[in-house]
């Protein structure tokens, strides 16, 4: 096991209903020192890469992104999602539908920040039906820009979003992907990388 | 003028209504070099302070208060901005209402990730009436935790937000406090400090 699949069976609860909780470390109260592993980690995956931008999505892809962009000396845009179509200004907007909460939703980044010299990075905390993935990547084929990888740390192996999105042939880093969860016994098994 | 001064009449843009837009590197795309000469700065004014855990909310102050963590070695939890009651788990549950946007908002987190042991630094991208920041520090004085600063990026001084949080006697720091702003002229004053 790497670090953090260590850290999510220190830590992370799971619960009926194939959730797994990890807010105690990931998306709630925040392990800075974890993401320092993290984004060391992003940037040994995708050291060839010319990476001069990071994406990631609000709110809990912001801070492994901002800590995880040291590591590539690059700024982070951080997508807003909204229910509004009332947009000021020029945006990018890509439509996410989400199949788990049964709503569609936004995904927005302001056109000055994203061009098509760039090459990007998409970092995020969590990969399962891969929605809102799907619109990060939309936005970024709007700008005409490069999406050079697909860092997640922690991606569920058994919903169907990591297969489709490698199958659209993007490099996904997810740094620890889970096959299965026990909910009675607490028993986490990951994928073999 | 210091550093983030600077930045602010090199790149701010100010428009009617004493809007201050800072999207180009505070609250959209985010530079993380300034993040931390921002962090570095919050720590040399709260040097004295026994932090062990950064307090901010969603979605513009996790970067900020991720990058100033490593300079306190202090996890980072955020608050989530929600509009219903509807809480799993057991959550600290502040009631802001926003005179600008005239709605209320609710600003949770779990009781999990506060309690009375901790002392905790306050730290967001903007103060301008201090609503969202006088729901965090409700939160943390629900924990019966201690509130030992508030660093902000941006405070609008001609609004009410500061002077509120000072006169009840809080240390807030603010790195930049604009006095006033003029849409025509682009013109920005700030506070001597």
């Amino acid at each position: 096991m790497n670090f953090l699949e260590e850290r999510i069976v220190k830590d992370g609860i799971v619960r009926e209903g194939n959730v797994l909780k990890v807010d105690s470390f990931l998306n709630h109260q925040m392990d800075i020192s974890l993401f320092e592993q993290m984004g060391e980690e992003f940037k040994r995956r995708f050291a060839d890469k010319p990476i001069n931008k990071i994406l990631t999505i609000e709110a809990s892809g912001i801070g492994i992104a901002c800590i995880a962009a040291k590591y590539f000396n690059a700024p982070v845009v951080f997508a807003k999602k909204s229910k509004s179509i009332n947009i000021e200004g020029e945006m990018y907007v890509a439509e996410v539908e989400s199949f788990t909460h049964k709503c569609k939703n936004q995904v927005i980044v302001s056109k000055k920040f994203l061009n098509e010299g760039d090459h990007v990075l998409i970092i995020d905390d969590f990969l399962a039906n891969g929605c809102a993935l799907q619109g990060l990547i939309s936005i970024v084929n709007s700008a005409g820009a490069t999406v050079e990888g697909i860092g997640i740390a922690i991606e569920k192996g058994f919903q169907a979003g990591g297969s489709v999105i490698r199958n659209l042939g993007y490099q996904l880093e997810s740094l620890a992907i889970v096959e299965s969860m026990d909910a009675a016994t607490g028993k986490i098994t990951f994928r073999e990388q």
